[in-house]
């Protein structure tokens, strides 16, 4: 079946969440180890969003479990963060091969987030990094977080699409091990620097994806001839 | 407050609805009367989402509404519906000044849809005729119609906005009304034609409304002239 959408990771697939956080973390507090507490930071993220998954805790955006979490971390280095600092999330730069690639894209396809980020904070990490979605999808749909199916089912059927007919893309393997699983197609562009220059995770598939590239001009280059290939057999 | 977002009707206020769809009837059955055609069927519309509004009937996307005021009519003008004729509401042509007036608004602002579409038809919509949102909100998020408040509220939520710093934009008074009661700006720009040359309604702003202008580059023009005022007093 042909791919008539495609819906995408964001943090770490579409963007440089690392340096771009980093950045604005180093500008707050000079004296502190910014990447360190970038990365703690980040790790916040997965064990945030498992109360919500597994029902203990009603859906709350990100934009919360952000706060919550740097509330955590700032505490831990001793800080006080200034108001303000969770919209670092919003101010994230694109991989460079991405704006091009999306375009390239859309020029054929429906393209949109399928993220954790609520719809809010997609809307202006969108806006700052130029992603030219056709609309904005993801966890607050479904209000509920990746890799819940409840999240990937939400956004087909927002599009009026069978799973089938929408690639998942991510930089991450679990991402599209959860979205396979559903009957997506699916689509690997690995970031090996997502973690910095030392980083062991997700440098390869280990899925049988249905394109693997090394990034989004590629993707939609194999993607173009999968689907003349499909006409022609 | 300093708009942030503006929201937009889309039906009429962005589309010309009316001679895209007649153009679909009449290749269609060239033998009947297109615009009297569409007009019925557009008429289905607002009585079509009453049960869903008042709770009678749970929620359904408009393309199911509209394709149920396809069947009603086509059984009145004796005639079988094919398949797919329901997609013309997908590929309707923006008026002249709505893409590059949305550009504009789109520098300084948010910009996204609040119609009663739904997130489907709205994304290909769009697409077909290049509204440059960035994200489609509407109707879908708040699972009811407007003018029901709901719609109007999950929309400044979903933008993490209080409703003083939203806009809702449309060539109907009774969009406003219903967005003014909530507490959200209003930017009336007719559409005397939306209805042909003959239509007697909505001609004029009939409320308070913030802005009114006669396409959305004036628009634009005239909320810029109000931030810049705002600063200044």
């Amino acid at each position: 079946m042909a791919i008539k959408a495609l819906i995408f990771d964001v943090f770490g697939t579409c963007v440089d969440w690392r340096k771009s956080v980093a950045r604005e973390v180093a500008r707050t507090w000079p004296a502190i180890d910014a990447m360190a507490f970038t990365d703690a930071w980040r790790r916040e993220y997965d064990p945030s969003m498992a109360p919500i998954r597994n029902g203990t805790r009603g859906y709350e955006p990100l934009d919360t479990l952000h706060q919550e979490g740097l509330d955590r971390v700032a505490k831990r280095f001793g800080v006080a963060p200034p108001d303000g600092l969770v919209g670092a999330w919003e101010r994230l730069d694109p991989w460079a091969d991405v704006v091009p690639g999306l375009e390239a894209l859309a020029r054929e396809h429906i393209i949109a987030p399928c993220s954790n980020g609520s719809i809010a904070l997609m809307t202006r990490l969108s806006k700052y990094a130029g992603l030219p979605w056709d609309c904005v999808l993801g966890a607050e749909l479904a209000q509920s977080y990746k890799p819940d199916p409840a999240v990937y089912l939400a956004c087909c059927k927002a599009l009026r699409l069978a799973p089938e007919e929408v690639m998942m893309v991510a930089a991450h393997n679990s991402d599209l091990h959860a979205a396979h699983a559903l009957g997506l197609a699916t689509g690997f562009v690995p970031r090996p620097n997502e973690w910095g220059e030392t980083q062991t995770t997700d440098l390869a598939a280990d899925g049988d994806w249905a394109i693997v590239a090394p990034d989004f001009l590629t993707l939609h280059q194999r993607l173009m001839e999968k689907n003349g290939a499909t006409t022609i057999s």
